[in-house]
């Protein structure tokens, strides 16, 4: 579980990231720069923390989809440089509300910013690089570019509003969670990859393509990691398992134990999850009822369905090397896992 | 003190923002009608506080600037209704944000969203009214309206976090302050300013004197807001007197009062703003030490030399009622404090 691949691994294998990162290298440097750069500002507090976040090492996966989605179209210009890392501000600005919102104390393995530099500095150096992120997307040109993305933006805050609501409700629908993360992970991943054929100037059809497989590798990739909030080892994860019981997030492991669950299953979930109730033992205790209603596994077979959309997607965009880092992305997204 | 003149009071016996108010009234009801409508959502908490804030019955100076800044060069079409909403969005956004990061109870003397639906809630929806602020200037489709909006809303973030360094400070220096306010403050009141003429398609130069107009009485506006915390009725200002000082906030009359002051009021001060250790009495105490060094009416006076300064600006804009009505704002805004 959990095992990252290594250049050394066959393709086939262990599913690797490695042919996305070696496909987009010269870009994503690019994007590094300008990110360390925009993330400059005289007012030094600023700065610190976007370099703690930026250099904890996420990976970087949305700025890689827009490079990638240009590249494959031979686009060559430098635009879709600065959209990816207006992309990954706009991400980087989530994260930081995120961790406000949700009392976080760790983000990939480190502690969160809200910790190290307190909520008010979270909220603001997230703000900042927001307005960033749009400024860098002004700099591009691209009115289709920058609808796409604010869009995004607003998408992403409705859903982390409507997971507010639906957090502490274990009646929670499979539905309504699904809303949740079309909107609070897969809207950026969608816009990330979308803006690509639309900086490279292509077709309605091509943008759809794009939009579609990121859409669907979102949603993978987030059920993957609701899946390792309850099973991956803390190392692997960056954070610790049962950040999500904890905080009292309803995600689809859950949605699917309370459905299939007894009385008195519901009245543990009920006391865990909506009342702050955790006592010692809960954690394995949930985890257990997990396991017993499949409720992983079935987590990890939405995020297998979800990756065949996103495969199905590809099958619409022009075929080569670009494709196949793509194809191999999602079979790595969902090899965390299994 | 604080004595809004009301439509009957000459121009001359008393200042006035009505005939700014009469001249965008058509205007400002298509952007009120845009607010409402923008700040809708399926995601029912977001109307809800989005509607509290707006409803609150902040003056809407900024959109007015806007409309006011098109209106003079005769524009015609719609966008600056639409930039006016967008502007007064991110405003909203940033009070937003601001009553988490300052903690305060009240806006506009209403409970803050933050204590009626809680920091998350705040947080979140402002930041979905800023996407929605983006998407709306999108649709004006000026790519230069879109970068000096995109560059306020950093410049706004930026000024927060310095004054989050100098929150707490006694030491703080009077040009520091005015960073801090020409960032939190002025910046959005010359944005909404300049994208006036830059929507109307007129000159750098017309651009330049209206972005001055805003940015000076921006300033002027924050300073006499910072005068009357320590001396407007409560009822006026829509908070209690001495939210700053119990925030801890270090203002212009501080900064003036701490500079002149001796070094048992230095240590007064520093009990009181820097170390949370205010007692009974310490407001009054703090009120007489102000009146004492002449720090209130040093501050109004700074208010008013921006306020020239916004006068002077107004010069090189066509002159009309349009320019007759932004000078009358400016009087207004000091009349509030003196």
């Amino acid at each position: 579980m959990g095992v990252v691949a290594t250049q050394s691994d066959s393709k086939k294998s262990q599913p690797s990231i490695q042919p996305l990162v070696n496909l987009v290298t010269g870009g994503m440097e690019q994007v590094n720069q300008i990110i360390l750069s925009k993330a400059g500002s005289n007012v030094e507090l600023i700065p610190e923390i976007a370099k703690h976040l930026i250099s904890s090492g996420g990976k970087r996966l949305r700025p890689m989809l827009t490079l990638a989605c240009a590249d494959m179209f031979g686009y060559q210009g430098d635009g879709h440089v600065t959209l990816a890392a207006s992309v990954e501000f706009m991400h980087t600005a989530t994260l930081l509300h995120d961790d406000v919102v949700d009392e976080s104390d760790m983000r990939r393995g480190k502690l969160a910013a809200r910790k190290l530099w307190g909520n008010q500095a979270s909220v603001l150096v997230g703000d900042y690089l927001l307005g960033q992120a749009f400024k860098m997307m002004v700099d591009v040109g691209s009115l289709e570019a920058l609808r796409i993305l604010a869009e995004a933006s607003a998408v992403i805050a409705e859903g982390e509003v409507l997971q507010l609501g639906a957090a502490k409700n274990i009646a929670t629908s499979e539905a309504e969670y699904l809303r949740v993360i079309e909107a609070k992970t897969a809207a950026l991943f969608a816009a990330a990859a979308e803006v690509g054929p639309v900086i490279a100037g292509e077709s309605d059809a091509m943008k759809k393509a794009a939009r579609a497989y990121g859409m669907e590798l979102g949603l993978a990739f987030q059920l993957v990691d609701d899946a390792l909030d309850y099973g991956g080892s803390s190392a692997d994860l960056g954070k610790q398992v049962g950040d999500d019981f904890r905080e009292g997030k309803i995600t689809l492991p859950v949605v699917f134990a309370v459905a299939r669950g007894t009385d008195e299953d519901r009245t543990f979930w009920k006391r865990c999850l909506e009342t702050d109730g955790i006592q010692d033992g809960d954690l394995e205790h949930a985890i257990e009822l997990l396991g017993k209603y499949d409720a992983i596994s079935d987590t990890v077979q939405r995020a297998r369905d979800y990756g065949s959309g996103a495969l199905k997607a590809l099958e619409k965009l022009p075929q080569g090397a670009h494709t196949d880092a793509l194809a191999d992305a999602v079979a790595f997204c969902i090899s965390r896992v299994s």
